[in-house]
């Protein structure tokens, strides 16, 4: 039904800065559905920093594996439309999502779980929310920012917590969701327009740029009193501040650590770990897809949440699957906000 | 009763390597007890690797007080004899312990608490075991291993658990107590004779020299399908190669960070904390005196393993008061085994 169809691939690994020339778009044939096989216009694709760790020679051990060369980059979500279905319990139509992104056709099997089964095959629901929501604050996003706070980070109302990268997909939806649940919410960006957004936007107690001055000052200016709760985007000397302000049993939620994806090696830890034995302080490492079995509860939350108001999400839109490389560059260098997608309008050459 | 007694002082701050004349051997007068108070004579007294952080010019906020520089050292746990009481449930000839160690004799004010409750005045019962064990065993070295173990890193039955420094005075607990709670206990140490004795005495597994070859090497050799707890009491790049032996979900207990202690600054931390977010890792500090309430059950529970067997305390005893500051300087540098501790044969000049 399509003959052909563009996709990305990754033709050298990235262990300094990524660059445009560390990838290609391919014309690749697409394969017809067999039994049990779905044939998907893909229409939004997620762009997001974790890809960045899957695109070196060597990732982290335990993460999600890496990227082969010269071929498509197996697991990034992505929403589209079903073209074709011989598989049960999809139709032409449909709006699903899966785990084949960053090309603009996928034929994808029914039931194969993908990124912990949070990028598996599945029908969404469109009267909810608009498709790109599921990237977001409905999807991986949403999870990944819940599960820091309830989960990773144990957050009881009242608390005091420090988001950082606070303008970024995850970050946006943390500073937002902790406010929903009762906290007060301090937020580090890396610039003074993210400043007035996080503030203005996400409603956030207090906020600082990491480049205005040293962290330790801004957060005292910020939380005179400590905090209880550090969410981690950022790792190296974000979290060295994050243990020097937190209060007696407080708690860090390991996020991710942005600020070393894209170098070629990461930043040397925090000194100050002792502090953690001074405090009793807790840093608990998660991945928001370790809560898949949650998302139903979380995305009626979540949705609750948006309809009242108390959530906003916020996306930064390129068009063009030929502009994901570059979206993620910017987006590891700080020039997007909120959740970083792709709109892909498929040529229809092929088709 | 008693005119004057010894007692050890700082003379001056130590930011770098801890020496003999940062320390000063003093003859100070010995106030009678008032109403309230009781006159001790300290027997034995000791010596923790903690103490060496509040030798600082600033120690790590929210840890023990720092020393005052040419006063008495106050907050260190000592064993003695009443000789005198004006405080209710205090008699002349009970043994007691409280927290005005490195020095002959002490004027002790009942009820109130010190180190978090641990070291407040209270009668020991030596029917249950010999005065030295409260300063072990049964005080905040079991108490130390025991929550580390079962809160800090909530140890499972079947558990694979690495004890750093296994051969001290929390270590040697630590490997002995995870191994009566049904674990397989790696146990790591800084000499050949070190490895022997955790092998022997303490009955771990598997034991290496962090001195042989590099941690990782060691570390796969003992445990190659990896670890679920370490138990740090290191830091620095144990906790780095722990971090990538951890498997998913696995726990540390961070204790301490005896290699960082004697040092000017502290070592950078892990570079590969990353690690905790690919695998779902909680790092969780704690320190033994948080527990104190438990420690009546810990105690009952550690005194039930040492009448069966399998656990057994070692002990360096250094004698006489003036040997403390020596027997902290060789603790730091690795030269001691077990619970490092001094007998104290005070002079009778001053009584």
């Amino acid at each position: 039904m399509v003959a052909s169809g563009r996709e990305v691939r990754l033709v050298r690994h990235a262990d300094g800065a990524l660059e445009p020339d560390h990838f290609a778009i391919v014309e690749a044939p697409i394969r017809d559905p067999a039994d049990g096989e779905v044939l998907v216009r893909n229409r939004w694709t997620s762009v997001d920093p974790g890809l960045r760790l899957r695109m070196r020679e060597t990732g982290p051990a335990g993460y999600f594996e890496g990227f082969a060369l010269d071929a498509p980059l197996d697991g990034i979500l992505t929403v589209g439309e079903v073209l074709e279905s011989r598989a049960d319990g999809f139709r032409p139509g449909d709006t699903v999502w899966h785990a084949a992104g960053w090309r603009e056709y996928a034929t994808v099997r029914a039931g194969v779980p993908a990124l912990n089964g949070l990028g598996t095959l599945a029908v969404l629901d469109t009267a909810v929310a608009p498709p790109p929501a599921y990237l977001g604050a409905l999807g991986g996003m949403g999870l990944t920012a819940y599960a820091g706070l309830v989960h990773a980070a144990e957050l009881t109302e009242g608390d005091v917590v420090w988001v950082s990268a606070a303008a970024g997909a995850v970050g946006s939806l943390a500073v937002q969701l902790a406010r929903a649940l009762g906290c007060r919410v301090v937020a580090s960006v890396g610039s003074a327009e993210k400043v007035e957004h996080v503030l203005r936007d996400l409603r956030a107690d207090a906020a600082f740029s990491h480049r205005d001055r040293p962290l330790a000052e801004s957060l005292r200016a910020a939380a005179p009193d400590g905090i209880d709760v550090y969410f981690d985007n950022v790792g190296g000397e974000h979290l060295e501040a994050a243990l020097n302000a937190l209060r007696p049993g407080g708690r860090v939620a390991l996020c991710g650590a942005i600020a070393d994806y894209d170098r070629a090696r990461p930043a040397s830890g925090p000194s100050n770990l002792f502090q953690a034995t001074a405090n009793g302080l807790t840093l608990r490492g998660f991945r928001g897809s370790a809560y898949v079995d949650e998302l139903p509860a979380v995305q009626r939350r979540i949705a609750n949440w948006i309809d009242e108001g108390s959530v906003r999400p916020f996306e930064t839109v390129r068009d063009g699957l030929e502009s994901a490389p570059e979206a993620l560059i910017d987006l590891l260098a700080g020039r997007t906000v909120g959740k970083t997608l792709v709109r892909i309008d498929a040529t229809e050459s092929g088709a």
